[in-house]
């Protein structure tokens, strides 16, 4: 998002920073420079070889060049244009066509995280993948990829996989934060130190479940999908991958909706807790009330103004209604504190 | 709805503003005029044509016409006449009613969009599309179909999936609309801004939304019964289309539901926000009552008509009392500001 | 239920009341007197015949006739005699024996409909339907029938079809009725001029969906089940009819459903409302505690029997009192009114 | 429960009074005595013999002779031993064993019911029937199948249902019970009778209701296994019969869902009355303040010690404020009186 | 989780603690030494024998020979390293890899249980299971292996089945513990003895009850997998011994959901129950106010300084007026008794 990523995060200067083209040749990984581009079409035809292209932040330009090499189904294209897609699987001819989610963690503000859109395509020995915004997780992938291609895989169903993992993957850590947030902002609550900030907190972290889990149910749908063997990018030997990858975002999506229901609780527990605090409140105002009336009443009894009233006349009354003031206040307060009411 | 229309959007003089037909016969596209309607049934024969009767609030003798020429079944003429039916696709022999629900935008008033009933007649070669009030959107499809009839498509069921679509189409913006609107509401309640009259807008919304839900789920599942193409309107190719819309009315009933949980939590938090003004409200009244009630007896006290109250007889003895009481009060200030009960 | 119906509806003397037989042999459709009844069978066996039994609030002697002439099955006449079941579809050997229930409005009293309670019997060239209370729907159906039989079709099906649609239908007026009356109840309760009868109003109205509910979803799985056509009552071509019966069940409940989120809606807003109005109250409980302590005060302070006080010898003191008493009550009340407590 | 039932229930003085054999041979049915029970695997090689055995409260005597005799799954065998099973049934080799909950209603303490558990163990030709409470459905059933065993049936499938189907009949009395109890309840919570013991038994029903739908929904899916033949205990002519009993489970457990969105809705008047009573509290609490602190203002007024304060000295002064007081009290009364405060 | 267990429960000093060995060969058991691990593999290539591995805290060390001997798959090693998985029955090959979760109560702090991982890798002739924290139950399993191997079973499948079994079984003491609770917090609550803890423990528990059913429902579907028989390690004759199991796991399901109500109403109660208090504070600090201030206003009237108010000169005026205090506090306390508001 900043103008400078480039610099940092791209090692070959004549390539513009979008657009990243890894190629896997009989074993070994090379980096294409901007001219070769032209070269992927070659390569694919390659036996055995795998081309990875990447694109952040995609321009007209960069749309035309996959439309061109990629022969990509015009309501694809009509999705990457447009963007806001659900996460789905869609297969035109031997091409499949992937939305997913990742989560970006946040640093500052009340939200915890933004989700960000990845389009792949995937086809015979090629992987495209668009995304808007620099993603970290596809640097390290890269990187991994660059350095131990077997590991990510060298046929294109393995790269998504490896794609796939590492989405997924990257809800884990959110979802650790996410209940170390909720069990504090629980506790504030019931002890009754939540304060007007707590239903905001509450109601921010309700929405943001709403929406991991509106993004999180079509992805497990993805995989679940993958898994029955829709399109056939998937050899039979990945099958126990993209299950434990539909394991995980089931995994994912128990959470989602464990923690929606605390914050249900935690928003009742709120109004439990505002209605007890107003209890109190109230028993302390009538305490109050009757506290201060009692001696007001006998301080006025002894300012009426009749002429026969024998203790006006006494040495000892003033004090002695003091003392009773005193007295009856003392019992007040007494029986209020037994009553639980201070 | 009002009166003047014709002028503004027909562009033949001697077509009732109602009716409109649209020719294609080998690539071009040709009004007809009110005197060749019974050319209709002669162009349906031709190969290669297609006919698109388009009907503003059908008069009897609309409906009768439609009768003739359509042989439209007694089971659909009557949905015609009564109106208010669920968006459904139903097929009689060769020929496949579907009804659906334009979203109308409103410019004033509460409510946001009216929902305006669409029924559509497709069988081989015809398209008959028959609505109630003035439509843009079919305006625009019209001028588009007179423009491009190749994009708008060649086959009544390319022109189904077209219209359709706008219609799909047409909830995205007003869904758009909405999530800024509940945010600000939700904003404004929380912020405790929200006013007697956040009640009646989270209630009008919540209405609103339920009557999408209504309309929409059983828009996709028409979408979803022409694509695992129950009728023969469809052909294979269009199938990626159909499972477009599909997609695209799947994600406005998420966006729905998203939206009505965030309703439902809006008022959630507009009773806690008034359960908390409460506790705050009695809050200030146990600090005034105390408040005053505390210099108030303390006068009293000194209103007592004993005769022995050495402190009356005092010169600094009224200086020294409003001393006190004021002292008083200031300390309960600062105690009440502490305790943030003010 | 009132006891002279017969003489009104009735146009055959000799028939006790409440069993009314009408034939439909060669297209020409007449009454059976009692006498006749025996004839029953003998029409039956013709070719094109149908007969249609319809018994009003049947005695042992009906249910006696009825086990004779059509051999009901032991479980279905236990049905009969302890009535309450839940609509269904049961097929016994030819016979399909169905429930189902009319929607009877009530004119007055809280309460809008009753529901009675409709069995019908049909199998080869006969229908057999009985009900408790007169029924305004099977007379008027009666009529249709013996001026056009062949609207109401000269099949078991057929009839069987349009005594379900009339049934179907009759809901219709009163979900609009109720439609109306929730908007109005919402009205009233948002604009806090519900009082407390709205909750009373509310209530019957969530009970009276709730047994709705309760009858229409079973209905709509017997206009289901006839479609899937599991019994040979129903002939191909009617088929599309049977779906627009479970289309308008299907929309009737929709509506239902609706109806029951809005009642839902307007509770929740009950309680807002009384939250709202607690708010008001309490703070103008606060304001005039403070507005009349504040002059008492002040009037305790001049009742203090202090020998020195300078204000109380001079000319001007009363008056001055009472004007600040005045001016400080005039400035509570502005400071009151711009918060909005008053 | 009480210790004496045997000498009123059981008519042979020999046989262990928890322990009942009925043999049906030749269709002759027959009690037999404790010496005879090795007679039962006999007759069970009987052509047509039907042994119905039934056990209460059973003892590891008795649970050995179970097991000696009819072969009985381990499985089954520890379910009856550790008791509260869910009603299910499990079929073992060519034994089926039926798990269900009979209703007995309570006479005395809060709550309605309890639920009895019934074991049964159907084979060829053979009937057991373990529960540990005497039960008079039992009883009753016991004494229709000596008299009339044809009305009950020759076959063991025919006796299992027969006990199923009075198993299930018990619950319509209990139903009818609850039903007025909750309108009862609603009528006085609504009418603002219901006092604190209302969310108790409100609490009680709802629990109730809870257990009434965990028992329920399993012996519905019992009665559905049984449909489906899943075991061959039950002929194809009997299959009407357990679609009956299926349906008359259906009616019950819809029933107790409408009793339990009955009993949550007078939960919610419940809330909503607590409310509206909490604002006519406020409202009076202000109004008496008002009332009795304005007579105080102006008693408070009279009684400062100014100098000169004209009024004072006047004959008609006194009751001239004793009036004012008057007026002020009875125009303030009329004034909240309209407002309906009182 | 205290460091010296390995004295207590093993019982060969040269096996390090956290892994025992029993293998079951031609009917007899015995443990093996560490020298023997390499064994393990000769042992399984025998004929009828069956070798159980039982892991505790396993280290990297022994995630190695696991892998080693028993090869393990990736996927599987990668869930044994994470931890946290859902509750699952994995096919790799002909290893089936279960994980599952025991309930082990817990004695102090307010949470009920904690929940304990065990991963089960079950093959050919062995089984492995491998558990993070010290576990009575695979102890006592132990015991009974080495007792009566036939009770445990010879086969793999036989002891999956025990293990999983134990494991369920474990939860039910849990629930009754739950259950009592539960009653007697609702107690409590209606009591209006709950307290301000009661709804920190209500929260608590339903937070049990949520962690329950998100280990309880996948384990339910492993016993509905294993029934299916997804794997080839089950026998046709232990699937009833699966079906039992499923049925437990259906009923501890069943239990935790109605708890999950029982505490939700129990939740409400206590609203209600707060809502009934403030009523009843609120009618009392009102009944306070107006017995208070009825005499001071009297006695503000006879402070009043008219020359001519008559009363004040007779001798009785005093204790007349005193009477007329008391009398009217009287009445006013008999008022206010009478409609409970004391």
């Amino acid at each position: 998002m900043s103008p400078e990523p480039p610099a940092a995060t791209s090692d070959k200067a004549d390539v513009p920073s979008n657009r990243r083209v890894l190629c896997l040749t009989d074993g070994a990984v090379r980096e294409l420079a901007e001219t070769d581009l032209d070269e992927i079409d070659r390569i694919r035809k390659t036996r055995n070889a795998l081309v990875w292209l990447d694109i952040t932040d995609p321009s007209a330009d960069d749309l035309a060049l996959l439309d061109r090499e990629f022969e990509i189904h015009p309501l694809a294209m009509e999705d990457l244009r447009k963007r806001r897609q659900r996460p789905k699987v869609d297969v035109y001819g031997d091409q499949s066509v992937i939305v997913t989610y990742e989560a970006v963690p946040f640093r500052d503000g009340p939200r915890a995280f933004e989700l960000a859109e990845h389009h792949l395509f995937a086809g015979d020995r090629y992987v495209v993948s668009v995304h808007w915004a620099e993603s970290a997780m596809i640097e390290s992938l890269r990187t991994r990829f660059r350095q131990r291609a077997a590991t990510i895989g060298a046929s294109a169903g393995w790269l998504v996989y490896t794609l796939l993992d590492a989405v997924t993957d990257g809800y884990f850590p959110l979802l650790d934060q996410m209940a170390e947030y909720i069990d504090d902002l629980e506790e504030r609550i019931v002890g009754a130190r939540g304060g007007p900030s707590a239903l905001r907190e509450a109601l921010v972290l309700k929405r943001e479940l709403l929406e991991l889990r509106r993004v999180l149910g079509p992805m497990r749908d993805v995989a679940n999908a993958m898994l029955r063997r829709e399109n056939d990018l998937i050899e039979v030997e990945a099958l126990p991958y993209f299950q434990d990858l539909y394991d995980h975002l089931v995994r994912v999506l128990d959470q989602v909706d464990l923690y929606r229901d605390l914050v249900a609780s935690t928003l009742e527990a709120n109004l439990a807790v505002t209605s007890n605090s107003l209890n109190a409140i109230m028993k302390r105002l009538t305490a109050f009330t009757v506290l201060l009336m009692v001696p007001t009443l006998i301080a006025g009894i002894y300012g009426m103004n009749f002429r026969f009233m024998p203790e006006l006349g006494q040495q000892w009354g003033y004090p002695a209604v003091l003392l009773i003031m005193a007295v009856s206040v003392g019992m007040l307060v007494i029986f209020f504190r037994r009553k639980g009411w201070f």
